[in-house]
C-alpha cells in the first residue's frame, strides 16, 4: 500500500492542535472521508478523535485490515457498529470529551449531528471546518507532489485531445476518451467537491452554445449535459469547425486533484473569441507577473476583472447574466473547492504553499465558451505554474 | 429539454402529501439534489416547499432561466442568495411552515439545520427521509422505462468488453473503455449513493485477488484500487488468464440508474470457482420462481443463504471474513442504495413496481469474486429480469 507518510500525518494532527488550542476547543471528532484521508491516511469508515493534547484515536468501523495498513496511527482501535459506544471507546483511551469540541457542520448529516446532541452531552459543538480548510489550503512538497503527477495526466491528455477530437463527433465520445486516458495512467476515479449538492463529472466538454449555459453548478460554464438530472457537462450536441470546445479536466492522483482548462477548435475561432482567449492569456501574464506571498487574493481578482474591462469584455467574464460567477481562482487539494478563493470577498494574502487553480474564461451567448486554466503553487518568490500545457488555443487536425 | 412529464410530478407531489397527512406533518421542505428532481423535475439550486395542503412552492436560487425551463412545476419562485429570506418567500406565498415539518436529516447537512432552527421557530422538524424513500420504492412506468435504457447500454456494453479485455492489460485501462462505452450511449456521468461517506466510480473491475479485498464500501467487494484516498475499483493489476475479472457496471439514463454485475474470463475459471457462479445462477432462478409482491425480502435472503449453505459455500457469500455483507439485493433508482434491501432486518414485502437489483456474488481469498448481479422489476405476477444480457461467465477471447 502506497501510504500517506507518517511525517506528514505526524504534523497534520500536531498542526492541528495547535489551531484547536488556540480557538479554545479540547478536541475535536473527525467524520467525513476527505478530512479522515488528510489527518490519518484512510478513509475506512471510521471516526477521529484529535485531543487538544496527546494521541489522535482512530475508531475503526469497517474495514479493521485495511485501516490498519493504510494509516500510519498508532492508537488504531474497533469501532462497534452503529456508533453506540463511541463515548466509552473514548473513555477506555482515557477521553470524555467535553466543553467546546470541533465537528464539521458543513458536512456532516443532520442526523448525526442530532446524534452526537444525545450521546456526548457534555460537548458545546463548534464549527471546525473553518480551520480544516483553513490549514488544508497549504500544501506540503508531498501533496504538491502529487498535484504535479495530476498535471502530468492532464498535460497528457489534453495532448492526446488533439489527435481524437474530430468534426462530427459527439461531446459524450471526447469525454469518454477523456476518460479512459485518465484512468489508464492512473486518475483514481472520482472527483470532490465539498459544497453541499455540488457535483461534478470529471469533465466537461462544451461545444459551441453550450458552452455558455449555465447551472445550479458555481461555474462560468456547465454546458447542456444529457439530462436535467445532470444539468451539466457533455451531452449528444456534435462538434463543428470554427467553433471553440471548452474542456475541462479535472483528475486525482493519491486523493490530489489537478483542474485546467483548455479551448480546442477545429479550424479557427471567431474574432471575437480569440480576442477573449488573448484576454485570458494576458491576465494568466500578469497574475504570474503580480502574484505572490502577501498579495491578496480580491486584489488579483481586481486585476483580472480590470483586464477583462480594458478589453471590453467585462459582461463576458467568468459567464454571462444569469450566468456570471464572482471568482477566478480556487485552492485544489484533496477537493476541488478549496482555499484560497480569488474573489472580492476573500481578503487574505497568499502564502507560500498554497496551489491554486486560475480559471479566466469568458462566455458568448449562443456563441460559446474560451479560457485557459492553470495550475500554480504560490513559492517564496512568486508562483509557480504547475500546468505543463501551452497556453494556447489547441488546434484540431482538419480532415 | 427532455424534462419529466407533468403528470408524473403532480401524482409524486400528491402522493407525499398524502404521506405527509397521515403522519401528522403540517409540510415539507426538501434540499438534496436527487429529491429535488424527483419532486420537481430540476436539481438547479432551490429548495421545495410541499405543504400538506395546496401547490408545492419551488424557491430558485440558481440557474432561474433552467429551473423554468425543466420543471413542470407552477409555482416557481427566486429565491435570493444566502437563504436569508427563505421564511419571507414562502409567506408571499401564503404559506408560515409550522408545527410537524419533514426536513431530510440524513442528507442535509447539520449547518443548514442550524439555520432552519434559527430560521423557523415555529417548525418542530421531523425526518422526511424514510417517507421520501418509501414513496421513491415503487417506480412508475416512466421510470422503469429509464431504468430499461441503462440496461440496454450496460447490456452493450459488457459484450463490447468480450472484444476489449485482453490478458495483460490493465484493470484501469478496461474501466477506462466501459466509462467510454457508457458515455457515447448516453450514461449522465454520475452514480448517485444515499448513505453518508459512501462513495463510487461507475465501474468495479476487479481480477483476481483483488476481487477478494473489501473497504469502507457496503459491498461484498470493493478491490484495490489506485490509492487509499479511493479505496476501491480499478487499480493498475494486469490481468491474467484463468482468474475472475469480476465486473460491476452501474450507469445513469435521466438519472435512473441500472446496476449489474457479470464474471468474466481469459480462458476458462478454475472448478470451484465456476461452482460458485453456478450457485449464484442457481439463486437467480430460485428468485424468479419465488418473488413476486407479497414475498417478504428477508424471506428472499434466506432463500439466497440456504442455496449458499446448499452448496457449502456460506463462508465465502456476499464476502468473506469480515468483508462479508449481509443483504442480496437493494432498490435501484435515482439512487443506487435505494429501498427495498433484500436482508434479514428488511421485513416489508415486495410491491409492484418495485425494482431492484439481485447481486448473489462470492469472494475467495486471494483468488477473486465471482457472480451475477441482474435489474428485476417486480410485476403483478412475479418478477421481471430487465437485464438484456446472458446469465453466462462472460467469455473472452484468448490470443
Amino acid at each position: 500500500v502506497e501510504k500517506v507518510p507518517r511525517s506528514e500525518i505526524r504534523q497534520r494532527i500536531e498542526r492541528l492542535q495547535s489551531l484547536l488550542l488556540s480557538r479554545g476547543l479540547s478536541g475535536a471528532l473527525i467524520f467525513q472521508n476527505v478530512d479522515l484521508y488528510y489527518y490519518t491516511g484512510t478513509i475506512q469508515s471510521s471516526v477521529l478523535f484529535v485531543p487538544g493534547k496527546g494521541d489522535a484515536v482512530l475508531m475503526v468501523q469497517k474495514n479493521w485490515t485495511r485501516a490498519r495498513a493504510e494509516t500510519s496511527l498508532e492508537t488504531v482501535v474497533p469501532l462497534p457498529k452503529g456508533r453506540r459506544s463511541m463515548a466509552d471507546v473514548l473513555r477506555d483511551c482515557g477521553f470524555e470529551p467535553k466543553g467546546k469540541v470541533g465537528i464539521e457542520l458543513d458536512v456532516i448529516p443532520a442526523d448525526l449531528y442530532l446524534w452526537l446532541c444525545t450521546r456526548f452531552e457534555r460537548c458545546a459543538w463548534e464549527d471546525l471546518s473553518p480551520l480544516i480548510r483553513l490549514q488544508r489550503m497549504r500544501k506540503s512538497p508531498y501533496e504538491v507532489e502529487r498535484i504535479r503527477m495530476a498535471a502530468g495526466i492532464l498535460d497528457k491528455g489534453f495532448r492526446a485531445l488533439c489527435g481524437i477530437i474530430r468534426e462530427g463527433m459527439t461531446e459524450l465520445e471526447v469525454d469518454g476518451h477523456m476518460a479512459l486516458i485518465a484512468r489508464r495512467l492512473g486518475h483514481m476515479g472520482i472527483l470532490r467537491m465539498r459544497g453541499w449538492n455540488q457535483e461534478m463529472t470529471y469533465a466537461h466538454v462544451l461545444s459551441g452554445e453550450s458552452g455558455a449555459m449555465s447551472s445550479f453548478l458555481n461555474s462560468a460554464h456547465a454546458g447542456k449535459g444529457t439530462t436535467p438530472a445532470m444539468a451539466q457537462g457533455a451531452g449528444f450536441r456534435r462538434l463543428r469547425r470554427n467553433e471553440p470546445i471548452g474542456i475541462d479536466y479535472a483528475i486525482g492522483v493519491d486523493g490530489y486533484v489537478g483542474d485546467q482548462f483548455r479551448t480546442f477548435v477545429i479550424g479557427a475561432l471567431p474574432g471575437p473569441l480569440q480576442a477573449a482567449h488573448d484576454c485570458s492569456f494576458e491576465i494568466h501574464l500578469r497574475f504570474q507577473e503580480t502574484a505572490g506571498p502577501g498579495v491578496h487574493c480580491d486584489a488579483l481578482y481586481a486585476m483580472a476583472l480590470k483586464e477583462a474591462e480594458r478589453a471590453g469584455l467585462q459582461a463576458h467574464f467568468m459567464g454571462y447574466g444569469e450566468g456570471q460567477v464572482h471568482f477566478i481562482g480556487h485552492g485544489i487539494g484533496l477537493e476541488i473547492d478549496e482555499f484560497p478563493i480569488v474573489a472580492p470577498g476573500f481578503r487574505k494574502p497568499l502564502e507560500p504553499g498554497m496551489v491554486l487553480a486560475l480559471e479566466p474564461k469568458f462566455v458568448f451567448p449562443g456563441e460559446g465558451l474560451v479560457g485557459l486554466e492553470d495550475d500554480y503553487l504560490v513559492t517564496p518568490n512568486g508562483v509557480e505554474r504547475i500546468t505543463l500545457t501551452d497556453q494556447t488555443v489547441m488546434k484540431v487536425l482538419c480532415d
